[in-house]
C-alpha cells in the first residue's frame, strides 16, 4: 500500500499533513502577507526561549549547519579564540568550520558516552585567558547525549566567555530558558523538534552581541548581522526565503503552541523514547548511553553482537514494515539509531519496536 | 474569493499545483529512495546543457546566492584575482561576496541598460593578466537584460581564464550549452526558470576543475569539492538537504521535459513577455531596455509620470485583483518589473495587464 513510512530520524522527520499542506500555495517573498508570517514567527520563536527582552532571533537559509557556521562566523571576531566542548560527530564538526573560516580553535574532548563537564570547562578557562568563545552542542545527535547546558552558561557568564550553543537537535523539546542561561547565540532549525521540514535555521543573537558583530563575517551569505539589519529595516528577508518551508515552520509552531509549547512536547518525546527503550530492551537490545544522560531525542542502540546482524539488511526489514530507522554515528562500536522526535506517539513507537522485532527475526536473530 | 495570486515575481514564482503535491510527502534523507531522486535530478540537469562529458552538478541547500558564493569559493583559488562583469545589482553583490571571502576582485562596469561587452573584456584581459577568472550575471534580473555568455565564454577560453556564469534566472530557459560554451561553474536555483519552490540551488562545475578545487573553500557550508565527493561516495547530501524542496524541483524537473524542455519554456516565456510588453504599451507604459537586450525573464518599466502614481499603491491595486508585481531595483529612474517566468501563459499575462491598467485607473491616471 501507498501509506508513507515512518522516519524515526534526527530531521527530516515525520510532520503532520497539516504541516505539509500549508506548503500547497506559493507566497510572494516581498510581499506583506508573507513579511507577516515571518515576523509573526520570529516573535514565537522568541516566545519559547523567553529571549523577548535579551535576543534577536534571525532566520537563515540552508541546513542547521549553514546557520552554525553562521552564528560562529557573526558571533566570534576574527582574532577570537573558540573552545569546542567535544563530545561527539556535530562537535567535530563545529571545530572544524570555525578553523576553515580562518578563527583559532580548541578542542577539549571529553568521553561520547558521557556529557560534557562544567568544572572541566572552568578548569581550562582558568588556564587560557586567550579563549573568547565557547561552543556547546546541547544534545549530540551523533549519541543522543544531553549536555549539560545550564551549567556551561553558568561557567562561560562566570568568566566573561561568550557562549554559541547548537540547540539543532533539542531546541523545542529540552528547556531552554534566556533569562537564566546567559549565551551570545543559540542555533536551531526547522526540521527537527518544532516538527517543520528542513531547508532554513535560526539563531537566537543577544542583542549587544548582535549590534557589535559587523564586519565579523567574512561571508555575505552567512552575515547574521547583514540579514538581521535587513530584515529589521524591510521585514523581508536578504536573498530569496524558501518561503513553502518557512510557511510549513509556520503551522508547524501554530501546532507546537496548541500542544501547549515545550513541557507538552518534552513529554511527549520522553514518552517515545521510554516506550521504545522498554521495546528494544524486550527484544535483547541495549542503548548505548546509560539512561541518567540520554536525551529523549534519538537513541543510539548497540547492535545485536550476532553473525546473522547486518545494519543494511535489518534497516531494509525495518522499512519493508514502515519504519525508516538511522545509521549509527560511531567508529569503535557497531550500533544504530532510532529517532523518537516527529510528529509520532506511543502507538508509532510500539509499531516500530513490533517492527524492529520482526525484522530481527527475519534476519535470523532470536528477538524478545 | 481564496483563489491564489499569479506571482509576476522572477522567483519564487507561480508552480503548477503538481509540483506542490509532491511536498505532501516526509523523505528520509539518508534512504535510498531519496537518493534515487537526488541522483535522477541530478542527471536531468546536467542533460539540460548537455554536461554529462565535461561537468558534475553540486547541488547545494540555500538560496540563489548561497550558490554563487560556494562557486567562487570553491572554484577561485585564495590567490585568484575575479573580474566581475558588472551591469547591474547581482553583479554588484558577486563583486562583494568576493571582496568579502578576501579574495582580489576588481569590476569591469558597463551601462545598467545594456549587455556587457565581450571586446571589452577581451581588451582587459589583455591588459591585466593577473586576472585568474571572470564573473558573468546571464540574465541581470536587476533589469532583466541578458548578456552575451556565449561571446563571453569565447573570449574567457581564448585568454585562459575561468569563467564564472551566475545562470540563476536563465537556466532552462535561454539555451545553455557545455559543449560549445566553455565555463568552470555555472549556477542556478529550484526556484526559478525550472518552476520549482525556492530553497536550493545547484552549480555545474567542470570536471578537471572541481577535482583541483580541494581546500579552495573556507567555508565548510559552502564547498562544493566536499559537498562533490561526499554525494559521489555516498549517493547522499553532506548536510540534511531540503528534502521537500528537493522532491518538489524534481516534480518540476519532470513537467518541464514534458512540455519539450528548454526550447518550449523559452517560447512560451518569450510569448509571455510579448503579450506582457504589448498590454503595457496600450497602457502607455514603456519597457526600461530596448528589445533586443530585454531576455523574456522580467521586464523592468518605466513607472508613469504622472503625479497620482504611487507604486505602493499600484502595487495593492494589482494585488486585490490577483496579481503580484515587483518593486524595481534601479536607483536613478523610477521603474517596477513584472516577471514572465513561472506556471503561467498568455492568459495570465493578458489577464494580468488588463489588472494593471485597472489599478491605473483606480489611481487616477489615463492607461489605454
Amino acid at each position: 500500500m501507498d501509506r508513507d513510512p515512518i522516519l524515526l530520524t534526527p530531521g527530516p522527520l515525520t510532520t503532520t499533513l497539516r504541516t505539509k499542506l500549508a506548503m500547497l500555495k506559493d507566497w510572494g517573498s516581498w510581499d506583506s502577507d508573507f513579511n507577516a508570517v515571518t515576523a509573526r514567527l520570529r516573535a514565537q520563536l522568541l516566545d519559547i526561549v523567553n529571549g523577548h527582552e535579551t535576543h534577536v532571533v534571525v532566520p537563515l537559509q540552508g541546513s542547521g549547519t549553514f546557520s552554525v557556521e553562521a552564528a560562529v562566523a557573526t558571533v566570534v571576531p576574527r582574532e577570537g579564540h573558540v573552545l569546542v566542548l567535544d563530545n561527539g560527530a556535530y562537535c567535530k564538526r563545529a571545530a572544524k568550520l570555525t578553523q576553515m573560516m580562518g578563527r583559532r580553535a580548541s578542542v577539549l574532548a571529553f568521553a561520547e558516552d558521557e556529557p560534557v563537564s562544567a568544572p572541566a570547562l572552568a578548569a581550562r578557562l582558568a588556564e587560557d585567558a586567550s579563549i573568547t568563545h565557547v561552543v556547546l552542542i546541547h544534545c549530540e545527535t551523533g549519541t543522543g547525549v544531553e549536555n549539560p547546558l545550564a551549567d556551561v552558561a553558568a561557567v562561560c557568564e562566570r568568566h566573561g566567555k561568550g557562549l554559541i550553543v547548537d540547540a539543532m537537535s533539542s531546541f523545542g523539546a529540552l528547556p531552554i530558558d534566556a533569562r537564566t542561561m546567559r549565551f551570545d547565540a543559540l542555533v536551531a532549525a526547522s526540521g527537527k523538534c518544532l516538527e517543520g521540514v528542513p531547508g532554513m535555521g535560526f539563531v537566537f543573537v543577544r542583542k549587544a552581541v548582535i549590534e557589535a558583530s559587523a564586519g565579523n563575517s567574512q561571508s555575505l551569505a552567512m552575515d547574521l548581522h547583514d540579514q538581521h539589519v535587513y530584515m529589521e529595516r524591510t521585514g523581508q528577508w536578504r536573498f530569496t526565503p524558501p518561503t513553502h518551508v518557512m510557511v510549513a515552520l509556520a503551522e508547524a509552531v501554530a501546532q507546537f503552541i496548541e500542544e501547549g509549547g515545550q513541557p507538552a512536547r518534552l513529554a511527549r518525546y520522553r514518552d517515545n523514547c521510554a516506550t521504545l527503550i522498554a521495546g528494544l530492551s524486550a527484544l535483547g537490545l541495549q542503548p548505548f548511553l546509560r539512561p541518567e544522560v540520554q536525551a529523549p531525542i534519538i537513541v543510539t542502540v548497540h547492535a545485536p553482537d550476532h553473525p546473522a546482524y547486518d545494519f543494511k539488511r535489518f534497516y531494509a526489514a525495518a522499512k519493508a514494515r514502515g519504519f525508516i530507522l538511522y545509521p549509527g554515528k560511531l567508529t569503535e562500536v557497531e550500533t544504530f539509531r532510532v529517532g523518537c522526535i516527529g510528529a509520532i506517539g506511543r502507538n508509532e513507537m510500539q509499531q516500530a519496536v513490533n517492527a524492529m522485532g520482526e525484522a530481527l527475526r527475519e534476519l535470523g536473530l532470536p528477538a524478545g
